[in-house]
Formats: C-alpha cells, sequence, structure tokens
C-alpha cells in the first residue's frame, strides 16, 4: 500500500492531516510499521475480519479498554506516540492481571479529520512499539472517523493454562496481601503536567505519560501459582484493595506505613501540603499488580521472584471482617479512603 | 447487582442521565440483561478480562467496528434500541462475510454523561437483542465517559474450520458473481429519514435502520465450499466489487440489469429523478453479501440454498482485464461508480 501524501492535503500548504486520506491509505501507513505477521495468523489486515489459529491446551483470555482524549489524556501534554503507548499498555497489564501470555490486539481507532498525519503515524509507532514490547502482535482493527474526540480502542487477547488464570475472586481470609513496584507517581506526574510543572515532580510525569504493564510478572506469579488472587491497579491502590476483597469476599487491613510510595511523588504531595498516603493510594493510573498469598505457598512467590526483578511489597493482610481499613503505627484503624470513580 | 436510581440523579427532578450512575451500576444494568453465560465461558463480566476456552480443531475469526454518532447514526432519527442492533449487527456481518460461526461479543461503550439512563437501556436491550438473535454472547466489554459523542465499538469472534473460511482473495477469471438480497433500500432510508420523510421510502428507513446480516447464509455457503470469495457489502456494491476483484487480482464486469434493487428504492430513487443503478450499487450500509461461485462448483451453491431462504442473483463475472465495469442491455460498458469512502 503506497504511503504517498494525497495531493488534496499536499497542495493545501498546511500540515497534512488525517481528513486528507483515503482509509486505505491510513491502513497502509500502520501496516507497514507492523513486524512480519506470526506463523499462527491465517488472514490478517485487509479483509472482513482476521483468522488465527488457536493455542492447543490453553484458554483465551480476552479485555478491551478505550482511551478517550479529554477524559485519559490531554494532547496538549501527552506526545502521540505516548498515547498510542498507553492505549497498548492499559490492556496489556489487564493480561498480566489475569496471568495470561499476550498473543494479539486490535485498534479500533477514531479519528478527528484534522488529525496531524504525523501525528497519527506517532500514536500507531508507540502503539506498534509497545505491542512488540509487551509480546502482542497488531492483527486487524478498525478506523471510523471522529466529530470530537480521538479514541483508541483497543482489544487484546493472551493465553493461559486452566489452572493458572488468576481472578480476584481467590483470597481468603489470612492470605496476605501484596503489591508491586510504587505507587502515587502517576498521580502526582499528571497533576504536575496539568499544572505546566512537569518538573517538579521528577520521574513522575514520566510514569504517567509512559505506563510499563506488570506483564513479565503477571505470567511468572501465574506459572508459579503464587497468587491467590490478582488485579491491576487501573483505579488506583485503594480501588484495588476494595474491589479485590469484595470479589474474594474477604475483608481487608492495610498496613498505612508499609505501602511503596514512589519517594519524587511523596516529596511532590508533600511540597503541595497534601495527605500523601491519601493522594497515593486514592490516585489511579498506576499500573501495578496487586495480589494476593496463601502464608503456607509463600515458597512459590520466592520462585516467582527469582525470575522476576519487580520490587514486591508486603502490605497487609485479608481478614474475615467484612470491611476495609488502613492501620497506622499506633496500632489504629481508619476506613480505606475512596478511590478513582470513572462517572460520578 | 442493583438496578437503583441514585439519590442524586432521582433528587434532580430532570430524566436521570448516564452520569449519575457509577460505573458498576452501569455495568449491572447490562448484566441484568444478558441471558445465562455458556459453559465455554469462564470468567465472565466482572474481572479484569474474560477468560474462554477455546473450540477445539477450528480457527477463530475475530474482527471490530465502531459505529459514531454523528457519523453512522443520528440520534435524532435512530431509537435507541436500533443503535445497539446496528452496533452488533455490523460486526456480524463481517463473521458472515468469512463464514465464520458466531461465538462472542465484547461491547466498549463511550458514553456521554448527559445521556439519559432509559436510552442507555435501549442501546443495550437492543445490542443483546441482536446478539442473542445472532448467537453471539457477550463476555464483557468496557465503559469510558465521552466528551461529545456516543460511540459503541464492537469486537466479535466466531469459528470457522480451516478450509472453510471464505476470504475475499479466491476469485479465478470465470468464476460468477453473486449477490444476496437486494440493494439500495439503505441509502434510499437514511436519506429519507434525514429529510424527514420516512415515510416515503416504504420499507427502507427501516431497512436503514435495522440491517439484518446474512449470519446464516455466511456459514451455509462457507460449509458447502460454495464460494471462491466473499464480503459484505457495507461499503456498498461498488466497493465491494472493487475490494474483492482487487483482493483477489481479477477484473469483475457487472450486468447492470440483472442487479437486484428494492423496488422501494427504486421508487424512491426514480421520485427523486436520480439515477437509480448509481444511487443503488453507491451507497453503503447494505449489509448484504457479494461472493463469487466456480462455474463447474455450482452445485454446492445449489446445496446451500436448499436450507437457506435468502434470494440470490447473479450479476456478473469474473474477468482477466483488471477493469472493473457495467455492462448494458445493449453490450455497451462504463466504469463503475465510486462507493462509499470513509475519510475523504
Amino acid at each position: 500500500v503506497p504511503l504517498t501524501t494525497p495531493s488534496s492535503a499536499a497542495s493545501a500548504g498546511a500540515p497534512a492531516t488525517v481528513g486528507g486520506f483515503g482509509e486505505r491509505e491510513l491502513i497502509g501507513r500502520i501496516t507497514a510499521r507492523l513486524p512480519p505477521p506470526p506463523p499462527w495468523l491465517v488472514v490478517g489486515v485487509g479483509d472482513d475480519a482476521a483468522v488465527v489459529e488457536p493455542e492447543r491446551n490453553r484458554l483465551d483470555v480476552m479485555t478491551v479498554d478505550a482511551i478517550v482524549e479529554g477524559i485519559h489524556f490531554d494532547r496538549r501534554f501527552t506526545p502521540p506516540g505516548a498515547i498510542g503507548h498507553r492505549a497498548l499498555a492499559v490492556n496489556a497489564s489487564d493480561l498480566a492481571a489475569m496471568g495470561a501470555a499476550p498473543r494479539l490486539a486490535l485498534l479500533s481507532m477514531v479519528l478527528p479529520p484534522a488529525l496531524p498525519i504525523d501525528d497519527f503515524d506517532g500514536v500507531v509507532e508507540g502503539f506498534v512499539a509497545a505491542a512488540t514490547q509487551y509480546g502482542l502482535h497488531v492483527i486487524g482493527g478498525n478506523l471510523a472517523r471522529s466529530p470530537g474526540a480521538l479514541i483508541l480502542d483497543v482489544t487484546v487477547t493472551g493465553t493461559a493454562k486452566r489452572r493458572q488464570v488468576m481472578t480476584r475472586a481467590g483470597a481468603r481470609p489470612g492470605d496476605e496481601v501484596w503489591v508491586s513496584g510504587a505507587v502515587g507517581s502517576a498521580n502526582a506526574g499528571l497533576r504536575a503536567l496539568r499544572a505546566d510543572e512537569a518538573a517538579s515532580a521528577g520521574t513522575c510525569a514520566a510514569r504517567f505519560l509512559h505506563p510499563e504493564p506488570r506483564v513479565r510478572l503477571g505470567t511468572l506469579l501465574a506459572r508459579n501459582r503464587a497468587a491467590s488472587a490478582c488485579m491491576d491497579l487501573s483505579d488506583g491502590l485503594a480501588e484495588g484493595v476494595r474491589q479485590l476483597g469484595e470479589a474474594s469476599g474477604v475483608g481487608i487491613a492495610i498496613d498505612g506505613a508499609s505501602i511503596p510510595i514512589e519517594p519524587d511523588a511523596h516529596a511532590w504531595f508533600t511540597a503541595q501540603g497534601q495527605d500523601v498516603l491519601t493522594e497515593a493510594i486514592a490516585g489511579g493510573d498506576d499500573y501495578e499488580l496487586l495480589f494476593t498469598v496463601r502464608p503456607r505457598l509463600k515458597g512459590r512467590l520466592e520462585q516467582a521472584l527469582r525470575h522476576g526483578g519487580v520490587p514486591l511489597t508486603r502490605i497487609g493482610v485479608c481478614t474475615t471482617e467484612h470491611a476495609f481499613v488502613v492501620r497506622d503505627a499506633g496500632g489504629g484503624e481508619s476506613p480505606l479512603p475512596q478511590g478513582f470513580r470513572h462517572f460520578r
């Protein structure tokens, strides 16, 4: 498929926009950026649908997630490549949370005609680079015109052995609660970017713009059957604790002092005069994994960690009381703060 | 999950809108409308991803298609149920075109907070009813807020035996070109609706609002291996002929007098003083199947038809000349009109 600039756009003098290109030209600009197709792809881009060979003796894990301009990203401070990266990363994170090995992605773009074609290319490049990084092959998608916002809606599938699938529903009272990496940087980074003071939050802005889903950790936990329940922290730690507890039918008591908070986020919230713990656990967009471990099966976690490389922290315990609380150093308890909500 | 009206919306006095509900309440309104889960659904709605058992000895066929308010539908004259129906139907049509047996759907909705909750329910009901009609089970999806338009982005999968998959690329010179049903009604219906004169186009408005993908015909053609190539007519007959011919590396000569044009559309275009053939084949949104048949394997088509019930019409032939032409009754040839284009 030729990657030519059509005469309508070239003659205008202004930067070329998506609206000056035909659908097939835009598809060609995507396929030209894809790596060679994998052997299991029987029919790829260009027909009414893609056809793939399923993997033997494994289950399919499927999820879809959209990022919407003005809601999930702001084009004023989000480079095109970061938009594409995020659209893929938030989905790869859902696969990681289930313990699935990434397989394929479908990219559905809703495009404002005024989008510069260079930005379109940048979004696609960020998306394809992230897909390659996390082991997902882009096998198809859809392009539609948008009357307003730029939207990327992405479907991904992975595979997992039946006994290795991790859900949110497997935790029991007494199970330890663990979290990967550190939290708080996405919230601090986003707010610093919005205030046009990205540098004030150190590495947080970069972390917000370029989330790194824990794909390898998720598959390691699953393969070693180290976690009794698992989910990702796209809606923040507080909301995650609540959702995992509710799905499993347990309460959860978090040890406030143990929460791993990104040092740059800690410093930024402190400088803003805000409650560090609340801000770090109530904000969304940290793509860490929250999971539970049966104390007697802790050897499996150590097994998984040996190949990991991601810091993990024990932050609490599952309880029989159906309550979500934060314990302070003095032994006192306070209710878990509300987390990130999409609609209200 | 409770389907209660939250106090914030109820107390306002105005009709409740999507923005007054939490994400989990909205998901609950969807799941409450779903039929019981199929046995192959291992993990359904409510976790980070859905988990399904693949079908043995079959390939997976996957496609995604979005419908966007202001581009693909107009809320002024499209009832909520018809919006939901369309979102599912356009995807089921892509499965039909590949000869796949429908399996599952993921529903991703981008919702303006001002959308009345009754309209939300209506969209979901239209979607679920269409899914049930065409044999697709809704296993998951995503909800996101929209800063503007209502968007439904739908991923569906089906399954097919390897040797039964129909692509656009299998036609050879000499193959006959066939089309199901009749064309032109969607174009006439849409334009009559836009002019606020739906009744003037007879059944066309209803046909535009409620497209019926040829799912049964697609699977019958595939099972009997009756078609050498196949695609759907979402972009119209002219564009379909061009795309099928280009994918197969053949030219196509259409017999203009043979094109089955919906009588109400014929009458409407005539009353508007427009060229009936051009309007009927250049307009999109007819969800018929266009397919090719090897003359010596025509017995298979008759076999498929015996269980069909959809009228089929032979409209042309594949040629070695790489041209797309319409032959008139006098033996003259004219170039095929341009079809529907998404971006230009």
